[in-house]
């Protein structure tokens, strides 16, 4: 199966949590926008986005699987879960990988709105009073809960801390290394007041890094660097205050 | 099988689109902490949440069903789905069935930062200027979208755009009934103006009311009514003007 993956091209944003999957899987697959020619770039996305097909998606990222078309990132993850062999195979662990998931991205939104308070069809130059308003809040109390929440989760898992989900590698640990990641680059400030109480989650952060597909991945020219276009922005005033 | 959901007593909030999933299958249900009594209440509640269990969730609400604790609103409808008869049998449909309840989820949430556009920490009071900015971009550009796009879903249905998945009744109906219902509520002035442009969500939105089994409980106590503390909230200010 060749999957095809449909994703704004400049910006990591919430594509990059289904590149980590089928990066790790070895998957066959397609960065449609990012490719040029026929049938490629980004008109191939928007014409399915704005297309009239039935099942036609609110928004990217959307993965197309022989006939389906599948939006939503956490829904492509779990379509993609046991394909790729990143999650177990009972219902218990694949509700529960899928519920951090969903969790996750409710945190990738709220770092999205720290800099997009307003509306995302507004520069943040247009909404700045707002988005430090919003970020104080964000890095003084949300992110501290969130990464808080996500530490336990390691401490308490059965198998072990080395893993979110059961005693192996799942796409939960994937997304747990990018929001790390993004995190460094958009707060290095608050994370560094953060990551000494989340000792897991900084080691998960660190094996995924050198997992050999992974590693290999981070340095081609298909992982493209953190900007100021995708989710995770460093704004150095939307940052805690330096130690 | 008797479910116990877990949510915030005196709200309808993100608990109200699993109330209506097992209120339309007549499903043998608890509601805990509206309960009073031995193992039930809030404290019932809080027990869960800050607890030491594995899989312990982020928020409310959840739903236990035996040993599983399910969270996240759309997970636990993927979950009811189809052991309530609420979603077609084969993977593409529920996949689909899935994406649309995420979509719904993305809108909820854009629904409750146009009154908490900062912190839900803070009062309203607290953050007035934000949110009437972040309103009058919800209900110009991202409301008519939303439902523009749900409108869409239901006119390109093939089985006909009475059920939004298939040619039965979904949990994805209840849902889509539910954000209309308190849209209604919370921006009456721009629900007037955006409505005549979705016909058949509307029409949706009445063919759900009228169900015997939703009709009964939207006529008992145990449906709350809309608030000033849940998500869907009327403030005049950041309703759209009237016509």
């Amino acid at each position: 199966m060749r999957y095809e993956l449909y994703y704004w091209p400049d910006i990591q944003g919430r594509g990059e949590f289904v590149r980590l999957a089928l990066e790790q899987a070895g998957a066959d697959y397609v960065d449609v926008a990012r490719r040029s020619g026929r049938g490629m770039g980004v008109p191939a996305l928007m014409r399915l986005l704005e297309g009239e097909a039935a099942h036609a998606p609110f928004a990217p990222p959307f993965l197309k699987a022989g006939d389906l078309v599948i939006a939503q990132t956490a829904n492509i993850l779990l379509f993609l879960g046991p394909r790729l062999h990143l999650v177990p195979e009972d219902e218990a662990s694949r509700l529960w990988a899928h519920q951090l998931q969903l969790t996750i991205a409710d945190l990738v939104a709220e770092v999205h709105d720290t800099h997009h308070p307003v509306s995302g069809s507004l520069y943040y130059r247009e909404q700045k009073p707002e988005a430090l308003r919003r970020a104080t809040a964000f890095t003084g109390e949300r992110l501290p809960k969130f990464l808080g929440y996500f530490e336990a989760v390691l401490a308490r898992n059965p198998a072990g801390a080395t893993h979110a989900v059961g005693d192996a590698l799942s796409y939960v640990d994937l997304s747990l290394f990018q929001v790390v990641a993004g995190l460094r680059y958009a707060f290095p400030n608050a994370m560094h007041q953060i990551e000494p109480a989340c000792p897991r989650l900084v080691a998960l952060h660190a094996h995924v890094e050198r997992l050999p597909r992974i590693a290999v991945y981070l340095a081609s020219e298909r992982r493209l660097p953190f900007n100021q276009n995708g989710i995770f922005r460093h704004y150095a005033e939307l940052d805690a205050e330096s130690p």
